[in-house]
C-alpha cells in the first residue's frame, strides 16, 4: 500500500506538554509503513479550513527535537468548534477537500472534550462521503476532566507546578505572618472540575502546611463557613493559605466570578474569584491578605513539568499513530492505571464520541468531608502523576524552547470564503 | 579571646534565597574562632525583643543543610522597623538586655533598605551604651534597589523566574491568538524600582517574542500611547504580552493601583494594576485579554532559582561572619562586578548607614527610548544574574524543603511589656 500523508493539529487551551505529544507522533510516523509526510495545521482546524498547512519537512531536526520540551501550541491552537454536520456541511466538506488536495488520509487532533467531538464528527462525515480518512484524537487538557482515561496529558504538570507554587507561597506567608500578611489566596484554573485546585493539596503534608483550605467548584461556597475556617487556621498555624478554583460557585450554582462574557464554545469566561475571596477576608476578618492568579503561567510552566506527564504525552502521540496504522478511526488513546503502588500505566483506546462534551468531576471520595481539602484517596490518585522533574535544556539562563519556521505548503485550492460564495 | 554567641535574624519581604544566606552564615560560624553558638531571632527583630531565640544547636544537621534550598524565611521575618533612638530608647535597650542575657555580641540582620537602617542605628546605640556588639547586615531584596552593591541577593532568582514565566505565558498566548486571547498581562512586584519588571525583558530575544511592552514605575503611564503600542504589537506579532510593575504611576506620580492602605513602614500597599491594564485593553481595544498576578509565588520560586544568585546569597552570609571577625560593625557585604564578560564578581563591604532608606531606581540607560522595553545595556547587566539552575532536591514529586524544630532558648528575662511597665 502506498504511503499517504498525515495532518496533525492542536486545539483548545494549550498545555506544557502538548508539543511533547506532537514530538511523540512525529517520531512514530518516521518509522511508519503507512504514513509519508506529516503536515501541521496552523492554528488548529483553522489551518485545515484555510489550507494553511505547515510543512514539517522544512523544520530543522533540532527544532523538532526541541518540541519535546516546549510548552504551549507550537503550531497554534484554536477555540473553533465545528457545528453539527447538518448545520455546517460546507465546513466539513472543505476539510475533506483540503485534505484530499494534499493526499492526506490521516488526521490527528490533539485536544480536550470539544476536540474529541470534532474527531467523532469528522470521522463520521468522511465515512459518509466515502473519503478514506482515519481521524484519531490525542487527549490533552490541564483540566483532567475527560471520562474513561485515568488522567489527561497536561494535568500532571499543572498539578505539580501548582502544588509547588502553593508550597512555596505558603512558606512565604508563614514567614511574614507575625506582623504582616496572614492570609494568602491562590486562584487556579479549572472551569467546572476541581482537579487542579485539589492537586495543590499535595503540598500540605502536615496540617500546618498550606493549603489550609481548598475551594472546589464541586462544593458550593458558604462565606460564613469559609471565614470561620480561615480564622481557625490562622489561630492554629499563624497563617492561612487558600486555593480557590476559578470555577467556584455559590449555593445556586452561579460562578462567583462571572464576567458576563462567553468564549467561542459558549462557556462563561471566568476570572476574578481570587480577588473576591481576598476582599472577603479583608472586609470580614480584617486580616492582611495577598493573592496570586497564575493564569496562563500555570499551564505553560514547562520549566517544572512532571516527568510522568511528559512521558504519557509523548506516548499518546506515538500511540495515535499506531491506532491509525491498525485501521481505526474516531478513537483516541486513553491512559490506564495498571498498578497503584508502584504506579504502572499503559495505553488503551476509546471512542472519541464517548469522551466528547463530557466532564469528569472530582468524585466525592476525593473530597474531605468538610469540603475544604482532599482525601488520602485523592493523594494516592494524584501523587504518581507529578513524579519526576523533566527539566528542559537551558541556554543563557533561560529554557531553550523550539523556534519553528512554520513554512506553509503551497496552496492548491481557492480560499474557503471564495469557494463558499460560488 | 573567649568565644561569644551570635544572633541571626531575617527582616522584610522574604526571597527564595534568604535562607541560603543563613546557611552560608551558619557554616562560616562553625569554623569561626570568634563565635560560639548561633541563635536565630523568631520573626526577625521581634524574636529579640520578645526573647524568642531559636536554638539552632537543636536542629538536625539535614535541616540546616536543607536551608540552602529552602525559600522564604525559615526563622520568620518581620515588617517591624525600629523608630529613632531618641523616640524609642526602650526598645533599643531591650535588645541589648536580651543579647546581654545570652552572651550575644554579634548580631546579623538579613534584610533590605529598612533593615540596614536598623543595623546602623543598633550599631550606634550599642557603642553609645558601651555594650560590645558587632552589628552586621546581610543584603537581601528581590527589588534590587539597594545602592552601592551591584545587585542584591534575591533579585537574580526572581528575575529568572519572572523572565521564564513571561516566556512561557507568551508562547501560550501566541498559540491562542488566532481566534481567542490576543493580549496577556503579567503583574510583577517592585514597589518603586522597575528592576523585576525589566528582567522579564530578557525573555524577548526576538521582537516577536514577549514581553512586547514593559510598563515600568520609572516611566509615567500614558493610556493612549499604551493602547497604540498594544495595537501595533498585535498587528505585527498576532498577540501582545505585557509586563506591568505593581509600582506603575500616572503622570502625576499616583500609583495606578493605590488601595488606600499602608504597611507598617508607611509604604502604600499595592495590588491590582494588572486588572486595571486588562480592563483598559478590553474596554478600549475590544481584545480578549488574560492576566496573571504572580505575587508571593515569584519571590518564593526556589524551584527555579538562579545559581549565581544562590551562590551570592550564601557567600554574603559567610562574608558577614568574616566582617564581624575583622572587628567591623554597622556594615554589610556588597557585591562587586569585577568583569562583565566573562561575568566575575567578588564581595566588598559598605556602611549600612549609606544603604539605609535609599532606593536605586532603574537608570535611564537601561530603559529603551520609548519607555516600553529594556536596552542592550540592561541585558548585559541582568543576564549574568540569572545564569544556572540551582535545583532543589525532590521527594515524591515535590521539593524537599527544610522542616525546622525552631526550639526556643529558655528565657532569662521578664517579658518586655512587663519590664516596660516597671
Amino acid at each position: 500500500m502506498a504511503k499517504r500523508n498525515a495532518v496533525y493539529a492542536q486545539s483548545g487551551g494549550v498545555t506544557s506538554v502538548i508539543n511533547a505529544s506532537a514530538y511523540g507522533l512525529i517520531h512514530a510516523t518516521r518509522s511508519s509503513g503507512a504514513m509519508d509526510a506529516v503536515y501541521a495545521g496552523l492554528d488548529g482546524i483553522n489551518g485545515v479550513l484555510e489550507e494553511n498547512l505547515i510543512d514539517l519537512g522544512q523544520e530543522a531536526p533540532e527544532a523538532i527535537e526541541a518540541l519535546r520540551y516546549t510548552p504551549a501550541g507550537a503550531f497554534g491552537s484554536c477555540r473553533k468548534k465545528l457545528q453539527d454536520v447538518r448545520k455546517n456541511e460546507a465546513e466539513f466538506q472543505r476539510i475533506l477537500d483540503v485534505l484530499g488536495a494534499h493526499d492526506v488520509h490521516y488526521f490527528f487532533y490533539n485536544g480536550g472534550n470539544d476536540s474529541m467531538d470534532t474527531v467523532a464528527k469528522l470521522s463520521g462525515f468522511a465515512k459518509s462521503q466515502g473519503y478514506p480518512l482515519q481521524v484519531i484524537g490525542i487527549p490533552k487538557t490541564i483540566d483532567n476532566d475527560l471520562p474513561i482515561t485515568d488522567n489527561c496529558p497536561g494535568f500532571g504538570s499543572v498539578a505539580k507546578y501548582n502544588a509547588i507554587s502553593m508550597m512555596e507561597a505558603s512558606l512565604d506567608t508563614a514567614s511574614m505572618s507575625k506582623d504582616s500578611t496572614k492570609v494568602f489566596v491562590m486562584e487556579t484554573m479549572g472551569r467546572h472540575a476541581g482537579w487542579i485546585a485539589a492537586a495543590t493539596g499535595l503540598a500540605s503534608r502536615t496540617p500546618d502546611e498550606g493549603p489550609h483550605i481548598i475551594l472546589l467548584p464541586e462544593v458550593p461556597f458558604d462565606a460564613n463557613k469559609f471565614c470561620n475556617a480561615v480564622t481557625a487556621a490562622v489561630k492554629k498555624s499563624g497563617h492561612c493559605a487558600v486555593t480557590v478554583s476559578e470555577g467556584l460557585q455559590d449555593q445556586k450554582g452561579n460562578f462567583l466570578s462571572e464576567m458576563g462574557t462567553q468564549d467561542a464554545f459558549g462557556h462563561a469566561q471566568l476570572g476574578g474569584v481570587g480577588s473576591y475571596i481576598q476582599e472577603l477576608v479583608k472586609r470580614e476578618l480584617k486580616l492582611k491578605v495577598h493573592g496570586a492568579v497564575l493564569d496562563y503561567c500555570q499551564r505553560s510552566a514547562r520549566h517544572i513539568a512532571s516527568q510522568v506527564d511528559a512521558e504519557q504525552a509523548m506516548a499518546c502521540g506515538a500511540k495515535a499513530v499506531k491506532l491509525a496504522e491498525e485501521g481505526l478511526t474516531g478513537v483516541l488513546p486513553v491512559i490506564q492505571r495498571d498498578s497503584q503502588s508502584p504506579y504502572r500505566w499503559s495505553l488503551g483506546h476509546a471512542d472519541a464520541g464517548k469522551i466528547a462534551n463530557q466532564e469528569k468531576m472530582l468524585p466525592k471520595e476525593f473530597i474531605r468531608e468538610d469540603g475544604y481539602h482532599i482525601t488520602d484517596g485523592f493523594r494516592a490518585y494524584c501523587a504518581p502523576l507529578i513524579q519526576g522533574e523533566d527539566y528542559p535544556p537551558y541556554h543563557g539562563g533561560l529554557p531553550r524552547y523550539a523556534h519553528l519556521k512554520r513554512a506553509l505548503l503551497p496552496k492548491k485550492l481557492p480560499p474557503f470564503a471564495k469557494a463558499k460564495a460560488q
